[in-house]
């Protein structure tokens, strides 16, 4: 696995980073462009010569992550926090000192499902990371045991918040509960969850 | 509203579609690239000159659902199934006679949660599409009332496949049950789900 140290990583990310940013719009262009027929084919030229150059030398590994030399690893791939990653937002989790976990996010055009609202998936997508959240702890990450969600209003696309706190811990299992909110405060998406922390190798 | 014809409709698929492939691998390398500073920053200009082309001129609406002259909607920005959305695989459901819904898709770097696996929510964004589409009529879509998933094994990167089928129907409401499965056909979530059907308007 390729080691990066933190000089690495800030200048790979502070090339990227903006790259994958220039990619969200042109997904999003992509799926509203209404263009002339010779400025789509010179669109799609473009992208196979950006394409070519950024796969001119790929990482060996199969997959996007990464590990650095003081033993972490990175998450630039991550479907929906990862830097690199167009697909996401990105979601960026914040937690208060009552380890409440909040992520506030736009979701446009790429995120829908039914006409003008986000799809109830990718709610649920979103849930899933911000309600684990709440179980992660340094070095000892959670996983999704199971999640529940209960959609009592449409989520139109816009802006967004999602909210999950800890309701309580048994074991080593993380019972999590949280929503999701629209841009008026309205709650759209009710969730509950139960997180797994895999016990520590001893 | 923008009506399109069939024949617009097919035009604009053959030119999209293909460029909407060409970005999902653009998306992938994005992730993994490991090229130099300097084609790096070229791949950066191109994608912004790809997206002045398509912006020239953009859909009127806010967001991506299009009317068709025959009183269709298209799903060309479907998060999931929309065939000018990067961010959708694109999944494909088919259904046999008995309203079994099954789809088959390979997964990489782009939906990646923790490492070499799929995101758990994106596994969630699959299973609420394909059980939902058990419970879909003609003109009579269904929306989810809630969505209760099992993670009983890790989704590893790769060629995955969803099945749902339905397993009783009450006044409007479909309980629809499914799973998912890795490359060797174990089972990794189960989920169930409600799924409803506005009423008609009468």
């Amino acid at each position: 696995m390729t080691r990066l140290t933190p000089d690495e990583i800030d200048r790979s990310e502070a090339l990227f980073a903006p790259l994958a940013q220039s990619l969200r719009e042109l997904v999003d262009v992509t799926i509203r462009s209404e263009a002339d027929d010779a400025d789509v084919r010179r669109a799609h030229a473009l992208i196979e010569q950006a394409t070519e150059l950024l796969g001119s030398r790929l990482a060996p590994e199969p997959f996007s992550m990464r590990a650095t030399t003081d033993g972490r690893t990175l998450t630039w791939g991550n479907v929906l926090i990862g830097k690199r990653n167009a697909i996401a937002p990105p979601l960026l989790v914040e937690r208060d000192a009552d380890g409440r976990a909040t992520a506030d996010l736009t979701l446009g055009a790429p995120y829908e499902g039914p006409s003008g609202q986000v799809h109830g998936g990718v709610c649920a997508l979103i849930l899933d990371h911000v309600l684990s959240a709440t179980a992660h702890r340094r070095d000892a990450p959670a996983f999704t045991g199971t999640l529940t969600l209960r959609y009592v209003a449409p989520t139109p696309l816009g802006p967004v918040r999602a909210e999950a706190w800890t309701d309580r811990e048994e074991r080593g299992k993380t019972f999590a509960v949280g929503r999701l909110l629209d841009a008026d405060g309205v709650v759209t998406v009710q969730a509950e969850g139960v997180f797994i922390r895999p016990r520590a190798k001893s």
